[in-house]
């Protein structure tokens, strides 16, 4: 008998019928032998509309009262699905964040978890209940409702699985699992039986948004086995898992990209120390996010630098580079946006050299320029225009054998739980 | 400075509008220098909503589930209403039921208050905050959250009035107060000033269903003063106190009716002891219930008796007396619906002969017959046909000089506080 935490998002909960479909498979997991503890998300589009009542009456919420007013998205879940779950004629009890021992700092809208006290998930689990916990939600130590924000379901599964030693997290979501690359642009893109958490993080963050990255580095940290897989179908789905206990050998585990992404370059700029810094403060305190940057050295006491950004930012970014001007003497500058990010991601990569040659290679047999690299421990990223993107990622998947199943590895993940 | 407790329905606060007019109101209150409390109710349909959702899942579903499912509707209310306050730059803070300190029994769906802490809220009080607490809910003594049942944010109201010691609890509703009679019945239906608490509770279970009666057993259990007035107008309300320090002389302070009365008596019914037992037991076990019962004696050793119960259980009603028949041997039955029952209210009435001696001349002077009487310390009921309900609650309104502006009092309410 294994203790198993079920997470369940928006969407797989989303209708009556969906509802349905969802305690139908957790009676039948449970039915397999399992102690079962399920995390839920709100409804569908409940946090939206939630958001949208708000705006009316309070453009700018107190983050307290937001937490107030969202949490009650979860609970609406939880206990539907309880009821659901009694309706087949099983034993089940939900659980708010706080009255399953969730406890965070005091910061609404995003607070940190500081303590885990399940003993009323366990008391109720021996009684041979499913216990539906809300996700997303939680306590202060001062009484507080708090939130855990963007990713928060994700996180409470993970969290509540470390806390109560469960043998395996389980996320499902709407689709079978993690990918080698996005299957609307390349067809035989393959799902992958296993992942590391390394990998699963640069995917993650890459827009393969299947798992929150919080909830990923939540897992390596405390060691737990997460699996995602499909709500609607019964497929086996992705193992994440620490690397050492995975099959070794794989050099490129998958392909991700960001699309709307802009490049700026700033040239000739004087090179005193604290140059970059204020550059990148500035954007910052604009709210500019950015992703890549490159400098390629100085010439002559002048440094050429370029960094990408979303598309959107890209005209703020030149005025607040136009309005520090004064302070950072500089040449000029140049930009160009509808460009993306593609990027070959695999732990395996620190060990094997020539991983980014054929990246290099790949990319320029078909035609195609690189603009910006950055590389990583597990990650090689190159900056090309957008055009040619469906183009290279297939000519990448090919190259580094994600096409067939050479790498499909030996023992299904039934072996590995 | 006083400390108010200020009560605000779902339907004051069923749109945005209402909303920010309920705001204003309570922030307008403040600023006379009071300190504020609020209790508010789920908005407009919220709660039927949530029951409509509950019951495709579940048609039975579990009442601790359904407690949990239907307290988002409050929260909901407070955390909106919370921030509605700040937006028109007023600081407040909102609390569910348990973070009010609510305690109840373990009793889900119709929990009884054992025990209120409001700590939480003379502290945020002493902060400057004006205090939104969610009306209907609390948690057990084991941390389960719990529904208060029917009528439960005027219980919620007034509870905590008792429990800060509040200067006075204002119900605000969609009526202007408690009225003499129904205004849409007789047009010189007046607004009481105010009302002793055992009037207000045969006032209330007699359909004048501004207050839920067992708020006002709270409140004349803990000597609570409470006002209800309108949510849309700034007039004074009623006040609703203890008869000791009310102005004396008033013999009938309102006409209540109920509508939809059906007569059922049994003739001939051998004078057994027991007898009046079983038949009424059957009946309740049938979850049948019965308001007058009327036995006018016993001739020969048989007894006739009637009672009025709900038309729509007339016939289900007949049923489960056929049944009993070997047990109880009568004679025969007779029924018939399209009743109504009329009632005079005041609590100076028991000191006052001839009170209810008006009230038949008065019906019979009309022509009207009246078919059953019922009486208390503070209130004489009557069953008559349903027709001339208008012109008989007319004609009693002008009876106990009801119609005319005689009775109110000197001074105003204010005076009185």
């Amino acid at each position: 008998m294994s203790l198993i935490v079920m997470k369940f998002g928006g969407s797989s909960v989303g209708s009556p019928e969906r509802m349905q479909r969802v305690a139908k498979r957790i009676v039948e997991r449970q039915q397999e032998g399992h102690k079962i503890v399920v995390v839920v998300s709100a409804m569908g589009d409940t946090t939206d509309d939630l958001i949208d009542q708000s705006k009316l009456l309070n453009p700018n919420p107190p983050a307290r009262e937001m937490d107030m007013l969202l949490t009650t998205g979860e609970q609406i879940s939880i206990a539907l699905l309880s009821m659901t779950i009694h309706s087949l004629g099983y034993q089940a009890v939900s659980y708010t964040g706080w009255q399953a021992g969730f406890r965070t700092d005091s910061v609404h809208s995003k607070a940190r978890i500081t303590d885990i006290r399940p003993e009323r998930i366990f008391k109720a689990l021996d009684e041979g209940n499913i216990v539906v916990v809300a996700g997303f939600q939680a306590m202060s130590e001062d009484g507080e409702i708090t939130t855990l924000g963007r990713g928060g379901s994700d996180t409470t599964a993970v969290a509540l699985a470390a806390a109560i030693q469960a043998d395996l997290c389980e996320i499902y979501t709407d689709v079978d699992g993690v990918y080698s690359t996005d299957p609307r642009v390349v067809k035989v893109a393959r799902k992958l039986n296993e992942i590391s958490y390394d990998e699963m993080l640069e995917l993650a963050h890459l827009g393969a948004a299947v798992l929150h990255p919080r909830a990923v580095e939540y897992a390596k940290h405390n060691n737990v086995c997460l699996v995602v897989r499909s709500s609607f179908t019964q497929n086996d789905g992705t193992y994440v898992k620490e690397e050492a206990v995975m099959e070794q050998g794989v050099v490129v585990r998958g392909i991700a990209f960001d699309k709307n992404v802009a490049r700026i370059s700033i040239m000739g700029v004087q090179d005193i120390p604290g140059v970059l810094a204020k550059v990148f403060g500035a954007l910052a305190k604009n709210g500019i996010d950015v992703d890549i940057i490159v400098q390629s050295g100085v010439l002559d006491g002048k440094a050429d630098f370029s960094f990408t950004l979303s598309n959107s930012d890209k005209e703020k970014a030149l005025s607040v580079i136009e309005s520090i001007r004064g302070e950072i003497p500089f040449r000029e500058t140049s930009s160009e946006d509808n460009l993306v990010k593609v990027s070959i991601v695999g732990a395996g990569m620190v060990s094997n050299p020539g991983v980014a040659a054929t990246m290099f290679e790949a990319i320029s047999r078909i035609g195609v320029s690189i603009k910006m690299v950055s590389t990583s421990e597990i990650k090689v990223s190159c900056v090309i225009n957008a055009d040619p993107l469906q183009d290279v990622v297939r000519a990448l998947h090919t190259a580094y054998g994600l096409d067939t199943n050479e790498q499909v590895f030996v023992g299904g993940p039934q072996d590995r739980r």
